[in-house]
């Protein structure tokens, strides 16, 4: 994962937009996505500027080849993931989209513009674990539960996590209707009605390459190359309902109501110069947990923002407000680390499966990653004076991302968001 | 849900072995599920004595017809869970069974014998879910934690529950193998090793029917139509790993490392005999998990058993020894319950997906139903004098159930077995 000729910032791309200040998806991005057109069916594409890259035109034509290139047409990206990471496909995509390609001509009529197609889920998610990485999203909520302690008893020794429901994870766009609870009142009775804290967590979507047999466990230098790539994922949560179902068997109806994913997986290789080292942690993690690579790059430099747009906001044609502003650095564990925990006891890991970062934030309090934290000091005034405890229905949380790094072109991840709409009238 | 002819005790069938004493596959059972045979592929079956009748070949002989018998003939069973409950399919196949049927002739080429046969998962199974609705183990294991209060916050209001992982599930018969995993020694530090508290959960495994979508609930008028079956489940547990991770966000590798069930899914027709009125609760449960039938007929009445066969005693050609000895009964909340608690939320609920009981312990010190359970009182002494902390290597645990009820057939279910497989040599 060293940068090489497709990270040259000095690289440019035919396709004028990726090029545009701010763009997410300049030619050291090319992420990998599934996306439709009117009256069409789901189909692999490579996200470049604000066009698709239609891989499936693109290797009828020859412009591409390879079982690569192959899985990535898809309409589902299981395929591509099982042949572990894509560093050829990757290549072969940004000599066909750089500038002075002697293919332009050809690909340039293959080009989706994005306004056009709708995305669709990257892979068929057969498994979803969602895990808790960052010691400041756990230190500000443990608090409540015992101020001496806050911490997770193992906190310190693994990245805690839980399996998470696959059945209801959603791409970018589709409403989340709140959901029906039932939780205990002030007064010591326990109704079911709908959740009146609708929360979001900001995290890191990470999808799996490869496949381990049951029994057989992921090793630290087997990791990295078990991460095809990254997004964003919108693990929301209804608070009332979850305090009061989690102990001791976790959360389950609180997250089962839905889960928003972005649409675009950005891989690894394109995340290579935005490698860090991971943070030095007390205790040491145990040898099944560390490694070299992971200590000199496992930690990713990405910054992350969830931002709310109200119907007010809406109707009065405000920019969405910043709630969170974070960096994925913050996390005390790595990727690479949730995944070698994950398999360490052997289960097997698929391709396409899903795991979230759990929430991510930082230190600062303007990296608090979702609004359990935020609300912590007080509800949240909004620029054009509006206040939110938890999520309204017609609210929309956005996730937005960019990877940024000296010397290198920042990539971005396009939005993951969602609205709430409200909750059904229960059947009578 | 009321029994017919299908379940009158004085139908016979043509299978003579179906007829023999304690056979658990009588022609009041006819399960269904995948099997394969030598250098074939598997093909969906229903289980008569101790034969499979091929499904797919009964409908290419005119035997069996209609979109349910095509959906029970596949490699997998979802299909047939898409369409709902089974009741039409149970009425045909126990027709072509009966003694007297005039295809006797044509349907005897079919049968394959079980011996000859090897069993697969029933469905590809997308989601799984599991519970903990037995009150008995509950109490006994929450006494560590909370003496006074040794019942999970919300045990009496809702059927606790976690994700699981549905990678990791696989049939009767497959090894099981001893993860690494880590956890605090007595002297503070912590290690990863190979688990040293290896134990079983005695479950009903319960297959869901139908789908509602992501945002619509589940009702308890609808629950009893979302289950296709049962069968039995073992959700192996690494008792010191799961202390150690499980705060708070619950079991994550203590479970995800197996998950063992019966290949056989007996469906709600055939338990049809065998309900009972669900337990009286206080406090009663709140309307969305309450209603008339379930009142009437949420239970079941099924003795399930746990056997162990140490090497010693395989060696020694001892029979299996009885660990557990208890009542689906007992449970505290119903698979109604269940399903309509789960989809409570809006969660959809996918044909094909399992969802475990949760430990079906009872009142009894001899209907605990894990050895967590059974070593509060210390190591269990088996018949031939050895004894057992929690599972050595090359033990294997098996597990049966029958369905008894006055004036009912009994039918059973055939086994739910695995054997602990020493852990692996770690990577070097």
């Amino acid at each position: 994962m060293t940068p090489d000729a497709t990270h040259d910032p000095a690289l440019t791309s035919w396709v004028a937009s990726a090029q545009a200040p701010g763009c997410d998806f300049p030619i050291q991005n090319l992420p990998h996505g599934v996306f439709s057109t009117a009256g069409g069916a789901p189909r692999g594409g490579v996200a470049i500027g604000d066009m698709i890259l239609d891989v499936g035109a693109a290797l009828r034509l020859g412009l591409l080849r390879g079982e690569a290139a192959e899985a990535a047409a898809a309409p589902s990206l299981n395929g591509l993931m099982a042949l572990g990471r894509a560093a050829g496909l990757r290549r072969q995509v940004s000599a066909l989209l750089a500038t002075h390609s002697p293919a332009e001509a050809h690909a340039a009529a293959l080009l989706v513009p994005m306004a056009e197609a709708r995305m669709h889920l990257p892979t068929t998610v057969a498994n979803f674990s969602d895990f808790m990485a960052s010691i400041d999203h756990c230190a500000r909520l443990g608090v409540r539960r015992d101020p001496k302690n806050p911490l997770p008893q193992a906190f310190r020794h693994l990245p805690v996590a839980y399996h998470s429901r696959a059945s209801s994870v959603r791409v970018s766009g589709e409403a989340v209707v709140r959901p029906h609870g039932q939780w205990p009142r002030e007064d010591g009775s326990v109704r079911f009605s709908p959740s009146e804290a609708m929360d979001f967590e900001l995290e890191l979507a990470v999808w799996i390459a490869g496949e381990n047999a049951l029994g057989t466990p992921v090793t630290m230098e087997q990791a990295p190359g078990r991460i095809f790539g990254v997004g964003l994922l919108n693990d929301w949560s209804a608070r009332d309902i979850q305090r009061w179902e989690m102990p001791p068997l976790g959360p389950f109806l609180a997250k089962s109501l839905s889960t928003t994913v972005s649409p675009w997986v950005v891989t690894m290789e394109a995340l290579a110069p935005f490698a860090r080292p991971a943070p030095a942690i007390e205790p040491p993690p145990l040898p099944h947990l560390d490694s070299g690579w992971n200590r000199a790059h496992g930690a990713l430099g990405i910054r992350m923002q969830a931002l709310i747009v109200t119907p007010r906001m809406r109707a009065e044609g405000a920019a969405p407000a910043v709630l969170t502003d974070t960096d994925f650095a913050h996390l005390y564990w790595t990727c690479a680390q949730m995944v070698a925990h994950h398999g360490s006891n052997g289960c097997n890991l698929l391709p396409g499966d899903l795991l979230g970062s759990g929430t991510a934030s930082g230190p600062e309090d303007s990296a608090r990653a979702c609004l359990a934290e935020i609300l912590l000091t007080g509800p949240v005034t909004l620029p054009n004076g509006e206040t939110r405890n938890y999520l309204l229905d017609g609210d929309e949380v956005i996730f937005r991302a960019r990877a940024e790094a000296p010397g290198a072109t920042p990539i971005g991840f396009g939005e993951c968001r969602a609205e709430i709409a409200p909750a059904i009238a229960w059947p009578a």
